[in-house]
């Protein structure tokens, strides 16, 4: 796990460094001149609005304890693909904003009502919830942009990134899976829809990581079908660990799947996701060992 | 104004049946099933959450009265530009969410709290602030998907249009005017600022309307310089006569042009923004003299 653990950090030390410098003062303000030109002349200073939407931005993206996990799929998939891990840095990074803007709107009052996130507090107990909602807002759009103008000399490629990310972020992914979710708390729920909930939810998101990125690496279709098995996998299985972990017999979580299954079957379909995760790439060669790494690691975590 | 008046009717009903369709329940329940496959046997049904979830996009992207301005201005651009409005129907219903999710998100209680837009209650009043969030979350993804998976077969055009709209959308376009509206209220604000704020607020949504649509008609880099200083000046210059309509000298709203400039000049202000509009396309030739047509009428909403 060590040196799993070692690729972890070096991969979201570099996203963390990437958003650093995409969301500095100096950067915004050139961007926000470019988007109003070439009507007006070009701001001296970030007007106040726009300066306290900046911070309310980084505070949450660049915010203490982000695993950075997206990205580092990304970046993963990218090396075992043949490619640097700088070549989906970018896609990596947007991932990593759309996933930040999901948590800021998630915490607000109308949401989940969180004060408190990797122990700070939550971006609208800082900012308020106007800017809460306009800072995720205009990271959801930023995520695209990043996309759009980082990869448009590959213009192929960049659509099938951006389809795959739309697709895994809105209603068909992670914002339905959050509808479900928050309709499921009130209402009775099959056992079918709340599979379906966490697969959209918080799958979605992982798999168009892996899958994002391997279109940006031109994988042909048959390594695209591999890996988005793969990340499906992959992401179920990290659930199934989290709700075994979680598990508490005297409080047991409605909807998760030791609840649902009991703890030894939720083990054993532990075992299934990751013999799926790790036949799906099998023959990818030892680039990937560290995505199989990935797999072996989040299973032994319930040893 | 009459025939002006007719094609923008005519393509409001185009964009409404567009929309109509791809929000539909069973296209829904299509592509939610496309979105968590392969994995996962196909839904019978939508579950509750992401029916309410349907309905509350519904809601507020199919409510009456909605004029459609935007997806009209890209048909025209198209019509003007040789090709048939069609060509740029996904992306101006993409903007129209663009646009829609914008209105919800305004009207939350943290933000403008409105319980009324066109004469029905808001989308929150309705369907509560947890999906009003969700709901324009998910509109501002899925219209990025929808000028990914509409215009993937020319993808060169297909990435410009996307950065553009999602650079209109975002911190240095719609959503830093927002923050930059929402500071003006409580603290004091240059003009320069203000300006700003206009432009970005609603100019930038305006301007990608017609800019995406002219890339996606494959324009020359002229053109597309051309038809941004059209549409550029068109917004400016619809915010001018809406500010000149609804100036109360008893109660002159701060930061509006005529508050600012006083009447005279902000009409002679419409003047120069509106012959702007026309020389921009001068050498546009006769296609594009319903464009002329509709910077004309805004000028004559003054008299």
């Amino acid at each position: 796990m060590s040196a799993l653990q070692d690729t972890l950090d070096a991969k979201a030390a570099v996203v963390t460094r990437f958003l650093e410098r995409y969301f500095s003062d100096r950067l915004a303000l050139q961007a926000v001149n470019k988007g109003i030109q070439p009507d007006m002349k070009a701001l001296p200073a970030l007007p106040p609005g726009l300066e306290t939407l900046l911070r309310c931005i980084r505070y949450s993206t660049l915010q203490e304890g982000g695993k950075r996990f997206r990205p580092a799929l990304a970046m993963m998939t990218a090396e075992a693909l043949g490619f640097s891990s700088d070549r989906v840095l970018a896609f990596g990074a947007a991932v990593e904003c759309v996933h930040t803007y999901s948590l800021v709107h998630d915490d607000l009052p109308p949401m989940d009502d969180d004060d408190f996130r990797r122990g700070q507090p939550t971006n609208h107990r800082v900012f308020g919830e106007a800017f809460a909602i306009l800072g995720g807002d205009g990271l959801l759009s930023e995520a695209f942009r990043m996309i759009a103008g980082h990869y448009r000399a590959e213009p192929v490629a960049c659509v099938q990134a951006i389809e795959e990310l739309s697709l895994a972020a809105g209603p068909c992914g992670m914002v339905g899976g959050q509808a479900i979710d928050l309709r499921s708390k009130t209402e009775d729920i099959q056992f079918d829809e709340l599979q379906v909930m966490h697969r959209m939810k918080t799958g979605a998101l992982i798999r168009a990581s892996a899958v994002g990125a391997a279109h940006l690496c031109f994988a042909t279709p048959g390594q695209v079908a591999q890996i988005r098995e793969y990340a499906s996998s992959l992401g179920l299985a990290f659930q199934v660990t989290d709700d075994l972990l979680d598990y508490d017999p005297e409080k047991p979580e409605p909807g998760s799947y030791p609840t649902l299954l009991g703890v030894d079957q939720a083990k054993s379909h532990l075992a299934t996701l990751t013999e799926r995760c790790l036949s799906a790439i099998e023959s990818w060669g030892s680039r990937a060992e560290p995505l199989r790494e990935l797999a072996r690691y989040n299973r032994s975590r319930m040893r």
